[in-house]
């Protein structure tokens, strides 16, 4: 029995490189979990397959930027002409279902979603060692160096700001790491400041 | 992969009556665990079958209360003319080995305990209805109503209380308990503060 019934804003970043992607994946693998990974909106076109509430919301310029002026996106960028952002309303509606909602983002919008949301969760994932990270930065292939260098000052500058973090977890193995956001999920819910409105209802026999 | 190697104290605690010695004992089930039952000192005889540095460390009055002046005492008590106490050297030695200490205690020793190790997990079982407690502290047989009356108005109190722990874990399945627990000690053990020194140190390349 859970007392916090409101579902979690689980915010997953850190370091370029570090493999988020592949943990949110494994996360989502756990079974019985009632995660959502969170849809964003776009003004790009859908491509061949791409569905509607599924991959993106599709909307127009215009309306992407009413949104904008309305406050209505949790973070949001522009790349390549086109508008990509997370409408806040889908993730309220979701939290309010109970649903844990996912996000992965680059740090920069992490620390956005922190001014908007401090009752999320922010898990800043780190690499086993300095090594590994920059193993897998300069092992993509083919780029010049000069492109490389600035990876790593990049991911550099990124993971001096853990400390911004509610907490770290090293990618040492995916589902390792994606089983611990998991424990951090459950402990979460039992927080005092989550679960004490609940269970004072129950102490006063209302639920 | 855990950042903090210390292990962590954590405090098993509740309002009478509520189950937290089935949910520790539960909880030590748990298959590949560390954790250690923190073993307390007394004054009274060994009885038969019972085992120094196991069921107890048995000291003379003599010894015990040179700890209570020394401050070498997390909590102890008084009862029926003997001392019962935990000692902190014992505790200390077992988390920089990186054990967790549970140690399972009365709302009243917790509190005690907050103020000597604030570090310290604390937290707080509760039933999953008022009637279930009811139920409960009613059930044990052939008390006179007024010892019933009285355990009802201590655990009133007791439950009021719970606003002082850092979790809230609701008793409704002992397993179910026992399994939140494990997922607040992980994600306690991610958590930046315990974490980001050895992060930095492995950022620096230096293990």
């Amino acid at each position: 029995m859970k007392l916090n019934e409101r579902g979690l804003l689980v915010v997953i970043s850190g370091p370029s490189g570090v493999g988020k992607g592949t943990i949110r994946k494994a996360l989502f693998e756990i079974p019985d979990n009632n995660f959502i990974y969170s849809v964003s909106m776009t003004t790009r076109k859908p491509r061949a397959g791409e569905v509607e509430g599924v991959d993106y919301f599709f909307v127009s310029r215009e309306e992407f930027e009413l949104g904008i002026k309305n406050g209505e996106f949790l973070e949001y960028a522009e790349f390549v002409g086109e508008y990509y952002g997370t409408p806040l309303s889908y993730i309220d509606k979701q939290l309010q279902e109970g649903k844990e909602v996912i996000i992965e983002i680059e740090v920069q919008g992490a620390l956005q979603v922190r001014e908007k949301m401090p009752d999320a969760v922010f898990v800043f994932i780190v690499p086993p060692s300095k090594k590994a990270l920059i193993d897998r930065l300069t092992a993509r292939g083919t780029e010049r160096s000069s492109e490389i260098q600035r990876r790593l000052e990049k991911a550099e500058r990124e993971y001096n700001l853990a400390y911004k973090y509610d907490y770290i977890v090293v990618n040492d193995d995916v589902f390792n790491a994606a089983d611990r956001i998991f424990a951090i999920i459950r402990a979460e819910h039992a927080k005092t400041e989550r679960s004490i409105h609940k269970y004072y209802k129950l102490m006063e026999g209302k639920e």
